[in-house]
């Protein structure tokens, strides 16, 4: 049976700063229902923001609030063991600068998604979790917050009142205890866009993922997570909608 | 004859950084009716911009958006050749930033202040000062702008609809043309506090500020800027503020 | 008659930063003969500055220190009114610290060439300059300056006692004064790589480019810049040293 | 019996950024034998680094290299989960530019010391204790190391052939194990002048520190820690001086 409520496809964009640029916003932009939009503290610049927030309100994707670590030269994906408290300041000024900016161009933040480290340590670290769900209370306790089944951070949006939102990930090897397999062991992708494919299927329509050792794990998801910065990228979340569609499964935003 | 509207005091605060700090926020906040709060990109990280905020909101006074070019190491005094269009959208970012951590603490932006060099240049370049309006028009056209009377600030925000404010500075010297006398000439600095006080309360009775030839001038502000980044900035300030109250002269946020 | 001194082919490498990276180093190394490396302050990580200098140290191709504005945002293409006192200090900091790196992989820094806006002030902007021609007598009065024939740059390390370096830039057209057409001119860039090619061994043949208007320009250089970080560049780079290379001109740097 | 080698006083300076100030740092240049400079990456921009390192120079004070994180906002006092061979290069840059500015004012870089959170990571962490040990290898053999006694990073000097010196802290509290009281607890900070001044006497006459608990460590150290980043901070060096000289121990720079 397919999800009645359908899916949500999910990307990262707008991962440039400057001249830089990293993915192909205008490609994931027409595959995707929400778009992760950096804020200017891994990625983003103000410029850039702009842009993509512009693009996605022309194309009617969601725009999430993509924060982070402040750590340019890392990308945000080093784990930095901020006090939560400044860290809730750094995520609620992010947060109110995206949305500034979405604004601005006619649409808003509609969600927020924790990025790179931060998203991992979100995962088991309570206090940095309930920092970034301190933010969202602080800002607009309507939007949800969008991250891993059982991570520390969905619980704390759940207690705190928020909206939590458990995405997958297609393209990605899971333990049986339902965690991702770290980048640098084996198992950790799934490249072969047909089985991605496949397996976006399968948890959109039966909230099953298949672990590398074969346990077929029951985790609803309300989105699934593309990636949009490798060579490939885009084809593989083309394939992936392509997929979801044609098991009759709707595409749309979680936060719409 | 007195102001019949009164006038307002402002100053720049939050000025730190991280573990650094610049001027006496709190004893500031004690003399000003208008507290122009760094934004991050000269100075204010978000712990920092929070808690001016929230001093801000305790003791009734208004929030300005003290926007300015990326320039940390160069504390924003230095001009940069920002394309204007970029630059528009990085004090869009910065002036969303702040109303972001403003709301979280109770009160919100209610004015927009370049800082330093984009002050500066504000006063002559068209396409820069073009810029600090185009990103207030975009953010909320009910947001005044302070600047020099006379600028192209002010001129170009008058032309947008939006509400022009200018102010006077007590402490810094005039030409006769009305312009600041630039700090390393001489008689760019009054620095005696009766003096500065007497000058503020003609600024604010009478419209008239003596230019550093003797010429009387007149020029009509609704605030006056003092600064609280010198030793003694502080008891100038509160001998402004007191000049003030005594020739009967009501002290009051021109954004009221 | 050819140069009896041969010519030096030079490039900007190592413009990424952390996870961004722009243009083909690699390719560049196997054309050029000598490396403008970033060094922070526009581009260039620490990891990425090794990695280049390696590069270029097994490739035989020299190391410049490709010296900036602080500017990762706008990738050092915006002229900041630093004070020429602070300049000469950021300029030393980069250039040692490149230095330091160079050595570490078994070459060391044989000039340095500013980037961007700092490279076109420094044609007119008299204090800054100097600044830079100050910041290489500080460290090292043996190491070349690269720049445009005629700019202050070149007059001021010529009276410091500096060897200036001119260079010619065989894909840019030239005003009959013998300067750049602006970027945004026509007739900015010359395209066609047969043409660039034909430039180049002019230039390096008989020091003479060929201006906008049909004028011959005597202007005698030692290294010609061809650009790496457009689609193409590449290609172009390396029909300019085939060119060259054909008409029997010995390629080698100018600092060796 | 007198420490025959006389003992080191050492102290952070520079630490400012821009227009930033923190700590006295002419106050301690008349106190300490050893100033660890800051070198970008936590506060020091280069024209603080060139300033400090000239007083130095003046002064006949040795130049250590304050190698830090990248992290400005956090001044260095986070951790941050840095790729090792990333870190390597971080330390060699920061390393290199502060040489780079030792050189062009007289003097040099004579040593080493992390700073803040890396300084902490260094004594547990093998991998990031490693890399400073890399970068410092990859400088110069001949610079001697500064850190925690019995520290990884002290270790890791050893086994590479760089010469470790242990330092003690004469205002802080030590666990029985020799390990620092971290700052939040009780007994962190020795704070009575005359206490801190008769504890760092003990360090350099017998090579014993008394923990919390009572216990005599013996801990000989080459150099003592003094801090100059908070009020009376100066003084307790000061004193700390005068007690050591009163004593008849010699004061000067291990590094010399």
């Amino acid at each position: 049976m397919t999800n009645p409520h359908g899916i949500d496809l999910n990307a990262d964009l707008g991962e440039g700063f400057g001249v830089w640029r990293l993915g192909d916003d205008d490609a994931l932009l027409a595959v995707v229902t929400s778009a992760n939009v950096a804020c200017g503290f891994h990625a983003g610049d103000p410029a850039t923001m702009r842009r993509v927030c512009a693009g996605a309100a022309a194309a009617g994707v969601a725009v999430g609030a993509q924060v982070s670590y402040r750590d340019l030269a890392g990308f945000g994906r080093r784990f930095i063991d901020v006090d939560p408290a400044e860290l809730a300041d750094d995520v609620l000024y992010q947060l109110a600068a995206l949305d500034g900016i979405a604004r601005s161009v006619g649409t808003r933040v509609s969600y927020v998604k924790p990025h790179g480290a931060l998203y991992n340590a979100a995962v088991t670290h309570e206090g940095q979790a309930a920092a970034v769900v301190d933010a969202v209370l602080a800002f607009d306790r309507r939007l949800p917050l969008l991250g891993l089944p059982g991570s520390a951070l969905l619980r704390s949006a759940e207690a705190a009142g928020l909206r939590p939102v458990p995405e997958g990930f297609a393209d990605r090897g899971y333990t049986p205890g339902g965690r991702l397999v770290p980048r640098r062991s084996p198992g950790a992708l799934v490249e072969e866009p047909a089985t991605v494919a496949a397996r976006a299927v399968r948890m959109a329509a039966d909230g099953v993922v298949e672990a590398v050792d074969g346990t077929a794990l029951l985790m609803p998801v309300e989105s699934i997570c593309v990636h949009g910065d490798t060579p490939g990228a885009a084809a593989i979340a083309r394939a992936v909608r392509a997929a979801l569609t044609g098991a009759g499964i709707a595409l749309r935003p979680f936060s719409g």
